[in-house]
């Protein structure tokens, strides 16, 4: 999916929501529990019921590959069922010396016997350039690099003095990894919680897609982020996983997803309105 | 598996060799085609004729994944084949926000369907503390972060100037993430490749086991490592991969494999002669 699909999705769906597919058998609701796979039947409901006010799923691998083989099928086959009106992003966190990246470029991005591969990954940056070139290279699919997560150890080394001009770690992460691919190819995760990081982020940056994890039940702001980060063409894909997932734990748990997907995109549409001129009628 | 049984590991089969079970399908030999799960096959094979010869094997999961819900059960059923007298390492490099590596510490730890989980994980430090506390936290296994790897993309960041100190990032990541284990469930990642950094490292971290790839086809020498690294302990489990499992291309594939793992311990058990008293009779 290229970056003028992107923009177009959040055109027409007003919104650029990601919603997080982190489906944790424990904690879905108890009358799917007699499918054979209650997780795919539980995505499934979750993607009818929400795919109009998103325009990204992001399937989180950790959730998958803890149910073991049969998991990584759930995963695939949930990946099959996304409409094509959505970006689908495998959240692996991966990267590996090159002749590895390319074994996952192969697992993530190649066809399957599902169905399609996923539309984009997230990688570190650990590793430097030659681990990301498998991905970057890859036509028409999206490499989103670590930069500043969400998380409270991104104090230990990303948010630390590094580099040779006197930037910080994810900072020197971000200007030194953009020369590698260009906005048509590459996003950065920017969690929403370090606010006071979003504008020096977007400086950095001003074309780039960012991923933001991070607002909601994590405690960052969607107006934050539109403040500091919104850009002529958005140039954001804000994710919302366990808020939507987990809105209700009844049988009424798609019908509930949707709502709180429908209440975020209609925030989103009207940030939309008030900083691009995306949603004008031409 | 304690630090003392793998020290013990270590005197008992007088070598520190870890073999990287990294099996590409299309590079096996073509006598195993015919078997339902020729991958499986191969390892069961490589795994027979090699175990007397090392101390560990390292399973790289990207070569698992590329094989899709398939490839992942034969990573598990892999694991399952290998002796006890042996650590097995997943080579995952994960690490996530910490209720996703949770998710990863039940991947790989756990027990699954086909056996006892990994020992240990190699883990990427970029997200710093909270995603790998989970890891940490798990008794009786093994934490191994990634600090200096053997690709040539190291210099991008791992070797840039960074924290608090004046130190290189790798250096950083040592110094701190040190204080959140210990020698008893911490190892290191570091690559043979970076010769004049090896005593920097071992200055660092007098105690811990380093995991070495980077020696044989990707250039770096066991003498060097061994000059520098080795401790009256051992503390070295040294990685080689490709060169045991194509050794031979025919029918005599693990024969072949065998010898070459056996030229590797020889000269591990010369080294561990020369500068220890493991090998001592009391």
């Amino acid at each position: 999916m290229s970056r003028k699909e992107i923009i177009e999705l959040i055109r027409k769906k007003r919104s650029f929501l990601c919603i997080g597919l982190d489906a944790d058998p424990a904690l879905i609701p108890a009358c799917l529990r007699h499918y054979d796979d209650p997780v795919l039947e539980f995505n499934k409901r979750i993607i009818e019921a929400t795919s109009p006010y998103c325009v990204a799923y992001k399937i989180n691998t950790a959730f998958y590959e803890a149910q073991g083989a049969a998991g990584w099928q759930t995963m695939l086959r949930t990946r099959s069922l996304i409409p094509s009106d959505a970006l689908v992003i495998a959240d692996a966190k991966r990267a590996d010396v090159q002749h590895s990246s390319h074994q996952y470029v192969k697992a993530f991005f190649d066809r399957n016997a599902y169905g399609e591969g996923f539309d984009a990954i997230t990688v570190s940056p650990y590793l430097g350039y030659d681990a990301l070139q498998p991905f970057l290279n890859y036509a028409g699919k999206w490499t989103i690099v670590l930069a500043l997560t969400s998380n409270s150890g991104a104090i230990d080394f990303q948010l630390q003095p590094c580099g040779r001009q006197g930037r910080l770690l994810y900072e020197e992460v971000i200007a030194v990894s953009r020369q590698w691919g260009s906005p048509e190819n590459m996003m950065y995760v920017i969690g929403a919680t370090h606010v006071n990081s979003l504008p020096k982020v977007r400086r950095l940056i001003p074309e780039h897609f960012l991923l933001i994890p991070g607002v909601g039940s994590q405690g960052g702001s969607l107006a934050d982020v539109v403040k500091s980060c919104i850009t002529p063409s958005c140039g954001l894909l804000v994710n919302v996983s366990r808020a939507v997932l987990y809105a209700a734990n009844d049988a009424q748990f798609a019908v509930a997803a949707a709502e709180v997907a429908q209440s975020w995109a209609r925030q989103m549409e009207a940030a939309l309105r008030a900083h691009t001129e995306l949603l004008k009628v031409s």
